[in-house]
Parts: C-alpha cells; structure tokens; sequence
C-alpha cells in the first residue's frame, strides 16, 4: 500500500466531569486525510482544503505529529500529506487532535502498523501540544481508541478504552465563535475546593460505572461538572438555554464538548437526539451566531480508512 | 423474631484514591450486636463489652441512629441494644459505622424490613456524623451493601455497588495510636490544586473500571492518592516503611484506612495477603506501638446474621 484516504474523526473532550482525562469519538464529523509514500525523505503537506492553515510541516499540527514518528525511524523515503479540513479549528470537537493523530494513524498503517495506539497517541501529543500549549490527550485518545476513553495518565502514557451502551447518541451544537484552547484554559482556576473536587471525583466514578453497567439514568446523573462549565459557560452565547432545551427534550445530559465553544448532549437514542438538537436549532437560527449541529452514533471505531 | 445476633463488620474508606466516596467491606473483623424487642417504648443500650462508651442513646452513636429510625415510626414497643464492640474506636476502620449501621440493620431486620439499605444508611448518618463532626457515607455504605460502594452523592443519597474480582484480599494493620477523625480532618487542605484533582479522580475512574474488568495491574496502578495521604500519613508512625514493605511483597497497592490509623493493602489471593501480614507485622514487632494486624476477603454481603 503506498497511499491511504483516511476519515479522522471529531471527538469530545472532559465530557462533563472528566476535564482532561475522559473523551468521545464521533462517528459522522471528520476531516479527510490522503497520506502518500514518497521517494523524497521527510515530511510534506501538500495540499490543505477548508481552511487556512500552514502548509510547514514544522509548524503545522499534522506535521509536527508526522515528524514526531518520523524521526523515530531511519526510513529512506517520506510522506506527503492532504487535508480536507472539515473540522473548524478552535470548535471544540478536536479538530487538531483530528490532524494530529490523522497524519499518525495513517503513516502508521503506510508501515504496516509498527506501532500501537498507545505510541501514536506519544506522536501525537507532539502536534496537539504545539496547538493547545499543554500535553492533553483527551481528544486524541478517542480518535485514536475509538468510543470512550479515559487517560489514566500522560507520564508514563496510560489510556483505557471504556465500554458503553449501544443506544448512546451525541448531539453537537457548534456556534461559531471562536475560542482559542489556550484561552479557555486560562480562566480556569489553579485550585479547586476539596469538596467541589469530591463531587467531580464521585461523578466521574459514576459515569464510569453507569457506562459499564448501561444505566443511562446514571450517566446522565453523573454528567455534572461543578469546577470547569460554571467558568467556561460564560465564554458560550446562549449556553444556558441550549443547555436546559436539550434537558427539556429528554438528553441525558448537556455540558461543553472540549474548552469549547462546541456543546455536547448525549441521548438514549436516535428519536431524542433528533429532538434535542431540532430544539437547540430553533435557539440559534434566532440568535446572530452562525452554527452548525451534527448527531452521531458513538464511534467505537476511531480512524476509519477509505481507500 | 423479637431478637437477633448480627455481625457488624468493619470497613475500610477512602481506598486510596476515592476520598469521601469510596469504601469497601472486610469479612473477618467487626462487632457483634444483639437487638431485641422489649414492650418497652424507646431504643435503650442495656450492655457494651469491650470498649468504655456511653450507654445513653442519645450520645451513642448505635442510639443516635437507632432513635432516627425510631422516631420516623410510630411504634407502641422498643428496642434494647447490646453491644460486643471488637473494632477500636478511632481504629481507622469504620467502628462507628459499624455501632451507627448495626442498630438500624438490625431493628430493620426485626421489623421484617421496611426500608431499603439506602433509608437505612439515611438513618445511620445520624449516629456516623455526631462522631466525625461531618456527614459522610464511605463506611456507612459498604456495611450496608457488602462489597465495593461509591457514594455518589449524599443530597440526594445515592450509593453505588461495585462489582471486584474474586480473588481480592485486603490486609489491615493497625498501629494502636489515636487518631481522632475529626483530627484527621482538620489536617485536610481546604483547596487542591486543579493538576492535583486531575490526577485524583483518573485514578478513581481508574480503578472503577480495574474493578469492573477484574483488571488486578490496573487496580493497583490506581490506588494512588497525591491529595491526602501525603498529610494524613505523617500522623502514621513507620507509615512509609510499612507501605514500601506491604508493595515489596506484592501487594497491589497500599494506603490509609478512612482517616487512620489503620493502614490496608489489598492482593491479589491469600498467599500475597499473608505475606504482606507477615512482612508488616515484623516491622510492627521491632516498634514500640501496639498493633493488630488483619487478613480478610471482601465481605460481599456486609452485616451478618448470627441467630
């Protein structure tokens, strides 16, 4: 095989109450990625489509990733790159973590598959901290593991593949403003109470259990996050009516995808997703903040190749 | 029935990385109690063999949680209380959940059961929180469900039972120094630092998923507390030797019982249990404090009827 076409998929980060650890892969939000075996050594990015991004390697997040595993090997030939960039960067549905472990993925399988999920996710940390300025695998370990994931820890590199129910759906709504990761990340707080800690921890334990045992009712209980959405919610235009409508249209829960400005519900089933994010579409084609909503089926698959 | 025997077993909160919500209950160590009917109206505490603590219901903590319940029936009989309490008070291992729990299991059990185990530890914080100046459920619910619980929430109550492999085995030493767990609070910070609580609660998510996939590695990979144990275990004599020598001899992980002084390992299989016992009691000998040290399988079931 010396060329592969690629879908890399959205996903969501923190899910509520797993800010930085937990995450989940969307099926039908994705950038296009075409990687190709070159006889020129090293790295190109050859052609981006959808948005203006930097064609250098060295700066561009899908390049930093490629060089990353590159450089790791000694091979006598290299790769270019095409983007089909569907993702709006700074959306908060991984759209770096897309390209930053896209380019990986699919030199990995150029390779026949040297290496496992776990080392591209150290490959693609490379790319994701250039674009967030901080080494978080959240977005990148559902893109790359598919479904849900949760990151035990960055040092040494740990991430466990959760199972869960068959009937979840996730609803997206995307207003599109633009938040930059760095600057979602610097109104957090630097220390959080002991009890509001408590209560994050006794949720995230939750949910893990409720995905286990497919209680929705328990994941939609556990879907609370008393430390980032109460700062984080004041960067999103209307987020609190979005929030409660999805509720009110029966979604298990409704909390930033990611540092935002992306919203995620998840749903026991197709109907209710369809009747969260209708709701949430007549809030928004009333306000002056162009948007785009998506519904997906949990995708336990991750990358997923073409041709 | 007008009388019943019960054991009241002893339990272990906290469990590393779960502060506040996670506890699990131990088979071999606990107090035995008698409840019996009397034409008498009232709850009264006719005896208490082993430890010197009041026999006023309303300062008892058995008597405390035995009145809640009470008083939220109208009832023309009572009940007397007699209590062989084998677990130290200040023990670090659930004594007053066990006396607050006990009374209501077994005035419950006498009634022929009106109320769930979740009403029942309802009643028994009443008892639990006059003892630990704080309302909190980490031992009250493992003795009232058996096994493996997370408190989910206590405003609503919400108790959780957790599945755990087979083969699990849990040590306790106890170092005979007083801890009081109001003084083991106090000792607490009120803030943590966001990266500190980030590292808790993937290690609690950690281990829930461990117990769900009978995952022992990743069980022990999880017991990990960065928030309490670094302050709690200075209140420990021969606390950090103890640790190293229980996981030198295979435990999977170890750490401190509720707010100590008591110290537990859990192993995998009896063999590593005892050798872990053994290692530590060696260590407990050469030291001028007395000590009890303890082997036992998780008690799946919680309180026990005797007769």
């Amino acid at each position: 095989m010396d060329s592969i076409k690629i879908f890399a998929p959205a996903t969501v980060a923190n899910v509520g109450c797993g800010f930085d650890v937990l995450g989940f892969c969307l099926d039908t939000v994705g950038d296009i990625m075409r990687v190709s075996k070159s006889t020129r050594k090293g790295i190109r990015i050859t052609a981006i489509d959808g948005f203006d991004l930097p064609l250098d390697p060295k700066v561009n997040i899908a390049g930093v990733s490629a060089l990353a595993l590159y450089r790791s090997l000694d091979l006598d030939f290299g790769f270019d790159i095409e983007i089909q960039k569907r993702i709006k960067p700074g959306s908060g549905i991984g759209s770096s973590a897309a390209s930053a472990a896209g380019s990986v993925f699919a030199i990995n399988q150029l390779l026949d598959k040297p290496f496992s999920a776990t080392e591209l996710v150290k490959f693609a940390l490379k790319g994701e901290s250039m674009a967030s300025q901080s080494e978080h695998a959240d977005n990148l370990a559902p893109a790359l593991f598919g479904g849900f994931t949760l990151v035990k820890s960055i040092n040494p590199l740990e991430i466990l593949k959760l199972p869960y129910p068959e009937e979840l759906f996730a609803v997206i709504v995307h207003p599109q403003i633009e938040i930059k990761t760095a600057d979602a990340r610097s109104i957090l707080p630097k220390t959080v109470s002991l009890e509001d800690a408590v209560v994050q921890w006794s949720n995230l334990g939750s949910l893990i259990h409720g995905l286990h045992t497919s209680d929705y009712g328990l994941i939609g209980r556990s879907l609370q996050d008393v430390i980032v959405e109460p700062r984080r919610s004041q960067l999103i235009p209307n987020y609190n009516v979005l929030k409660t409508t999805a509720l009110s249209q029966g979604a298990l829960g409704t909390s930033i995808s990611g540092s935002g400005p992306s919203i995620f519900s998840l749903c026991q089933g197709e109907a209710t997703a369809k009747a969260v994010a209708s709701a949430q579409h007549e809030i928004m084609v009333r306000s002056d903040v162009p948007f785009q909503t998506y519904i997906s089926k949990i995708n336990n698959e991750g990358f997923k190749i073409l041709s």
